[in-house]
């Protein structure tokens, strides 16, 4: 075994060149990479504040947190959680790391689906796990099913499962849900559910995993619906009897999480007007780009039910992602991420869009790529 | 291979006791962590005060702070730095773990020294690399040397160097780093050097290890001189010809550092008298300790050259280190971490004082220990 080499984020070759065109004066809307544009909540806000005057800040593990994440889930889901059961991470990065590395061991299977976040496979890859990505196409929402997961030989190790999933925004029913914990239970697949982009739903809320399978490791952060990703706050819900393990693991490898963010996400469960707020921008931002997708030519797209994305075939253009998104970039100053970095096998074909940002900017984006679009050739 | 089961650290049982004592009214002095309790320099506060009104805070990653670094090697260590070799991490444990799994694969072996940092020996079982640990007693100052890594049969892949070290707070002189940097090139061991307590110097300062071996990793932090632990900042300096991948690494497995602390970090370099001041608060509190320390009966102690520690044997009283502090703290409210936590071998004979505590806390701890060591008895 070598260490892998991992694919860098082409999104990130797309958002250098935004800000160079920036720098030179071009007006730039980046709709590259999910993160909210809005900012913490003031309650957040008002509370670092405080703590900043009044705390050296040392290396903390809030427990009013924990406590305030179990009712979170009693309100949310109506899951009664050991509050012991979250371990704090600076992010969900760092807690899939930890879910990984204290669940399996090098050369075992995961399964995942493709498209989906880069960085499932390439963390994979980074511990020596085997990726196994299953493709996942319109007829499923690009989503993993239980019938798929019945029948992938042999049995993997364990499985990725994202709902609402990044690049798509695609929700996986609660039905669904539950058939896949049952074929895992019979199958013994340890399930780790990224439930990343809860709360954020324009259908029915995303369920949690936990709901049908007790011994899933969920990992989540405060970066999407509470709009703090630059604060780098999350967290592993582990089952009761991997708790230690994982919470050795966090010890070893990352020791604590930024306290300063774990005081302000206290404060933010304190603000749900603002962060209902937040959805709502989302949600009409969702539905000019709906209404006006079909006019570009873009009618394939993943069901965007949740998060802040829209995944579109653009394969009638390209089979270059990035070369299109860079051109696209250059010509309009709208940014987007190429598919490249969800699917090395079919990602060239597919685009991006995060609708995370102001519904102002929505419009003007809009605006950019009606006539783009309308003066791309077909492809032969 | 199964994930690894990894030992807790068990100076957090000790902390877990005292703040139970605290509750029940207790007066404790905290001296089992390795954490400044002054807080963040004022610079880096203001600096936070004004971002956090200022700024949404999404994920960032700061060129300013990076070229700073550059300059801050310059100054310290006359060495030049491409400020594009700084990865920025939350903190120094991820940047160990970016450097071990970016540079090294399952089964490969890696010196370190035994007494070290407990994180050491966990994060490579983690990673399923296998720890070689090198016996370093009192004559080598508990650290690696040059002819211990010469001799050692089969030659590792790498070596993990620390100094100042944890927990005995001893420098590796310059020649001697020079010597192993001779000796791993010559073996073809890649160098990991932990430099979180430089800066913190009693004697000469600290060299960089890339003075001698500029193919070295480095992994820094924030959390010790410039006294900003909860704030989880630190940094991987790689290679040239390593950035890339350990940068591709560091996106997957953690993305970005807290987008708050690096702009605070970059306005702490605005502090150098409030910083120097700390110091000076250490150097006054290892001169009383060092002044004391007979009088309690421990007179063989590591020299504590740099960081906040002293490392004591305290082996003509205990074998049980874990049990001797605790029955400390009950007994005097000091809280001091094990030696196990150190070395699984020979600790049981170890204690390790941190004097990163006030002055005043210091003064009482002394007049705590002195009556209930005088009335301890010798083991048999």
């Amino acid at each position: 075994m070598k260490p892998a080499q991992l694919e860098p984020f082409h999104a990130i070759a797309v958002s250098r060149q935004a800000h160079a065109l920036k720098a030179q004066g071009r007006s730039i809307i980046h709709m590259e990479f999910g993160q909210p544009s809005t900012g913490a909540p003031s309650t957040a806000i008002a509370r670092a504040h405080q703590v900043l005057d009044a705390d050296p800040m040392g290396y903390w593990d809030s427990t009013p947190l924990k406590a305030r994440l179990a009712q979170h889930y009693q309100e949310r889901y109506e899951i009664a959680i050991d509050p012991a059961r979250f371990i704090l991470t600076c992010g969900a990065s760092p807690a899939l790391v930890l879910a990984l590395s204290s669940m399996f061991s090098p050369g075992q299977r995961v399964a995942l689906a493709r498209p989906g976040y880069v960085a499932y496979r390439n963390t994979l890859k980074a511990l020596h796990l085997e990726p196994v990505e299953i493709a996942c196409g319109p007829d499923t929402g690009y989503q993993l099913t239980a019938a798929a997961l019945a029948v992938l030989e042999p049995a993997p190790a364990g499985v990725i499962i994202a709902s609402p999933a990044n690049p798509t925004g695609t929700i996986i029913a609660a039905g669904e849900l539950a058939a896949i914990a049952d074929v895992c239970r019979a199958r013994d697949i340890r399930i780790i559910s990224d439930e990343i982009y809860h709360g954020l739903s324009y259908i029915e809320p995303a369920q949690t995993m936990l709901a049908y399978a007790p011994d899933a490791l969920v990992v989540s952060s405060f970066s999407k619906y509470f709009s703090m990703a630059g604060w780098r706050l999350g967290w592993l819900l582990a089952p009761a009897d991997h708790v230690e393990r994982a919470w050795a693991y966090c010890g070893n490898l990352f020791l604590t999480a930024p306290s300063l963010s774990q005081h302000a996400a206290l404060a933010a469960f304190d603000a749900p007007d603002e962060l209902a707020g937040h959805l709502e921008v989302y949600r009409e931002n969702r539905r000019l780009l709906l209404a006006a997708l079909p006019g570009l030519g873009l009618d394939a797209i993943a069901p965007p039910d949740g998060a802040f994305y829209i995944y579109a075939n653009v394969g009638h253009l390209t089979d270059d992602s990035l070369a299109f998104c860079q051109r696209l970039l250059n010509d309009t100053g709208v940014a987007t991420a190429p598919g490249i970095d969800f699917d090395p096998v079919d990602g060239g074909r597919f685009v991006r869009f995060s609708f995370a940002v102001s519904t102002a900017e929505i419009i003007d984006a809009i605006g950019r790529l009606q006539p783009w679009f309308a003066a791309q050739p077909r492809r032969a």
